[in-house]
């Protein structure tokens, strides 16, 4: 199989999704466009994802496990239809190799999602062993927007041919100012979502993977979620899975107390899943 | 205070609590009536609790959370007025002092569930500082059945005043063989089943904690359980917590596959919780 993009040819149509519009009235609350138009550059932030009854995203760190049925995956990829950009962390980005975009059927480019890869080390790769990322390949063929990639490399860090694939479909890397190595959580929420805002972008959906979700529901980050919309499959996948397990919170007495709690909430039966739609108590 | 059960005064009633018979046919085909009569002396078991949307029964071990609303608590009294049985861990029993009733209206004494407590070591006591543990309690003023005690401790092992007191409001201490001192999961659930068969007990309804709950979703023990009813509340306690995540399973690969998946699935919203009702998947 030839794997240059100039003879890679275009990707055959996985197939479209439905997503009923019977099933609309449950999450239209929690959408970006029930908002009224305010002056706020800050993007409207959806954070979704899928796990087990024992909050794991997958069985293991690097691997990815089918959890939600049919049902909830159109669902989800009507919610991308809906904001202008999907975020994921570079562990999901290299694990999954997913292709960030739209199936529903008849949207098109210019309704497509970006794709955001938070990457503060640069591990993710646009090109690996001559075959493009997927989501690179679709914004190639048009089929989704060039991913724009976060990261704390410094411009003379990137590689070339990297950077021209990236640009030549209308990606590109955003590079952060450095932060002392070694420190975790590189890229700061707030610094991410407000160059997002700058950049034009009106409304994110954070997507995962468990570094992504538990860092976004520390206490300091819970201002920067308007909306929660997860969905739980009825399956244990047991110890050793990648948990969505914020850092425990205390009270003035050192005592545990909840990271967050919703309100507003709603849950609806799709398929054999359940779909949780709310917002951060305040 | 006095605590001497003789002086005791019956406890004022808690509030009666209401399960709109509205809810019902949610549940009704995951409970123990719901089977036709078999030669079977096998119980029918229900496992049921409440969690946290991080898979958490409490912030830390050895403390009560409150986690779900007044509509789920009022939906496990209407269970456990549908089981003969009601079985916690020693954990629970030491941290929670729970009541092990039923407060549903007009609920009689021989409506009442059975209290089970599994204590292998004998940690659970009958009587602490010269007061009652509240089930025991409530068996003497006759709001309640007398609790039984599953251990491993010999008959000669166990305090000649607790096992007066337990008699006297008509529980017992029930001994298993013993078995070797600091083996884990002492008790064996397949016996604790056979055992509370034996004695008559058609139906348990299996609450937690933690221990009981994950050694239970165990492969082996997966053909135990009947029915699964739980609560999941939508609150995030973060890190530390008592999780649900059962012991891992592999394939003959040693490759993760998921634990146990529910089949007949049915989820259904109780206030701002959910309430899922499912049958593990053979």
């Amino acid at each position: 199989m030839s794997h240059k993009s100039s003879e890679d040819p275009k990707p055959p149509p996985k197939p479209a999704l439905h997503f009923a519009s019977s099933d609309l009235p449950h999450i239209a609350p929690y959408l970006p466009s029930a908002v009224v138009a305010t002056s706020s550059v800050k993007p409207f932030v959806t954070i979704t994802f899928a796990t087990s009854l024992d909050s794991s995203l997958s069985l293991a760190p690097g691997t990815q496990t089918a959890l939600s049925g049919p049902e909830t995956k159109a669902m989800t990829h009507y919610l991308r239809s809906q904001h202008e950009a999907i975020l994921v962390g570079v562990g999901t980005a290299v694990a999954d190799n997913p292709a960030l975009n739209c199936r529903i059927e008849g949207v098109g480019l210019e309704e497509q999602p970006r794709p955001v890869i938070v990457d503060p080390s640069g591990r993710w790769l646009v090109e690996e062993d001559g075959k493009l990322a997927e989501c690179v390949r679709l914004a190639e063929h048009g089929i989704g927007k060039g991913p724009w990639v976060l990261t704390t490399l410094q411009e003379d860090e990137i590689n070339h041919d990297s950077r021209r694939t990236l640009e030549r479909c209308g990606g590109q890397y955003i590079c952060f100012p450095c932060v002392p190595k070694g420190s975790q959580n590189q890229l700061q929420w707030r610094d991410i979502i407000d160059t997002l805002g700058r950049l034009g972008v009106k409304s994110a959906m954070i997507e995962g993977g468990g570094t992504v979700i538990n860092t976004l529901l520390e206490d300091r980050n819970l201002n920067l979620i308007d909306s929660v919309i997860i969905t739980i499959a009825p399956v244990w996948l047991g110890e050793g899975g990648v948990l969505i397990n914020p850092p425990r919170r205390t009270d003035e007495k050192a005592q545990p107390i909840p990271v967050a709690r919703l309100d507003q909430v709603k849950w609806k039966q799709f398929g054999d899943d359940v779909v949780l739609c709310g917002k951060i108590k305040r």
